[in-house]
């Protein structure tokens, strides 16, 4: 639906790509518009396997440079060529993505044939990094072992719904609903004022989704996150592994879930697993002794709200 | 067995992994040792696939720098770091191979933690670029729209076979039997010289392997494979579409199976198959009109020889 947020992992595992589970990227369909957030290597397949269309990805986000991040880049984006594209891409990422990926593509190809604009993200706090009609992306500054942000999507106020029945009543023409819809009264023909309130129902509630990984247990994010929607949180290792989650400057499902609690999230998603494990489900039991309405990431799986 | 040369075929399709398809990457197995020939995005997943260990891989030929054919070292090099490796690697292919691979390593990692080699290729003629006790590698420089090297792996001449029998005769002691196969004779106690003729087999024939892709009808390479056991060829089209294979610097089924036949080698791998057909078997049909032993590389396919 047009109205609604959809999720789709494209991978959700740390480190490294294997037969049977993809590092991180997943695409956030909004309003129309779909949002790539990191591109690990085998992304575009993921793309395919999920049938998102290629040449509806016009912004990539790349959270932090370790190769499971982004290492799908140059060949997503060289494969953009192939598919004949044209139209520009907005790639938001920190210092150094335009230098590597730039060198790549160059070293065999010609020119890519459509604009990349590179987006430098060097800011230690949230920065508001994207802004359309329809939507904000403002970063979210992580703690990891590198320079690492997550994504605040939220969308902007909506407008308010039209009460048909109330417009017609009134002989509103048609014509006029539109200004009805952005808050403005109708003055009828006879100079009679209707005011808004009475055309109109409350618009409905904007939705937002917080991209959290990689990152160890950071309660600095909770203001910025506070009541969002739905949050996909790093939880690469179980409470037994809490030493390593500490030692790589990532969470534990639980520290996961006590951020969610805190952030009065609506929903929680678990991801980033660390590929030792050969079973998600304890993520999820730890991370519900915390936190309730907890899911857990999944590589095909869509979240829709 | 350790005396046969086996070519795992880890992706033999142009342009783009796709879901059911591999871009450019295959392993050759010879003496024990592992040779990985180029390395698409996704080549760590289809070792992975086809069991192959990433341990035993010390050598990496990079044809040409086209994404198709490298954008998969990157993540190859880091799952290396993370699986502990300590030895060192070997990485042979074009100019710019080591600054693109460098930089996309150090921008969030730190060090790699074992030693990378880049050995630059850019002679315009054949080079031997490797060679140990038991194999050597040349260049076949091929005619690609960048520079591109093919890769011909030849066994270097094997021991004579030990004819136990007649030693056993002559009361020849073990400790002598490493010299008979190096061709040495031997002089009994008694002072009689037993001609290593009479103790020897003629040695096992060398076996060779030569990779030809990307490139277009290229008849100067005909003298460099003459005779090889096996060459693998670009079939990138059909006949039905030669302006293609011409334009992009490939070559057609037929084009492969006529260096074949003109080269006189044992058997022709038909590669690099053009995504835009969904069946492989007519470039099998259309080659075999020109060269009888020829067969379809397939991702995940081994040939052993």
């Amino acid at each position: 639906m047009a109205d609604s947020m959809k999720l789709h992992i494209l991978g959700c595992y740390a480190a490294t790509p294997r037969s049977d589970t993809q590092p991180t990227a997943q695409v956030l369909e909004c309003r129309n518009q779909l949002f790539l957030i990191d591109c690990a290597e085998g992304t575009q397949v993921q793309l395919r396997r999920n049938k998102i269309k290629f040449s509806r990805i016009d912004h990539i986000f790349i959270s932090h440079l370790h190769g499971d991040h982004f290492f799908g880049l140059p060949g997503l984006l060289a494969t953009f060529r192939l598919l004949g594209r044209e139209k520009e891409i907005h790639i938001y990422g920190p210092e150094g993505l335009k230098e590597a990926i730039t060198i790549m593509l160059r070293l065999g190809e010609s020119e890519v044939g459509y604009p990349i604009h590179f987006h430098v993200l060097n800011k230690t706090g949230s920065d508001r990094i994207y802004e359309n009609e329809k939507v904000t992306v403002d970063t979210i500054p992580l703690s990891h072992r590198v320079y690492t942000n997550g994504f605040l999507f939220t969308e902007k106020p909506k407008d308010l719904g039209l009460n048909v029945e109330a417009a017609e009543k009134y002989g509103i023409d048609t014509s006029q609903y539109r200004n009805i819809k952005k808050g403005k009264d109708v003055v009828l023909d006879d100079g009679k004022r209707i005011p808004n309130s009475k055309l109109t129902f409350p618009p409905k509630k904007v939705k937002s989704y917080a991209f959290c990984c990689d990152t160890a247990y950071e309660p600095k994010i909770i203001p910025l996150i506070s009541g969002v929607d739905v949050m996909y949180h790093d939880a690469t290792f179980l409470e037994s592994e809490k030493h390593l989650a500490k030692k790589t400057g990532h969470s534990t499902a639980i520290e996961a879930a006590s951020i969610a609690k805190q952030s009065k999230v609506g929903q929680l998603i678990l991801g980033h697993f660390s590929t030792r494990y050969t079973s998600t489900e304890p993520f999820l039991i730890e991370a519900l002794t915390e936190f309730p309405n907890t899911a857990l990431a999944q590589d095909g799986k869509a979240f829709e709200w």
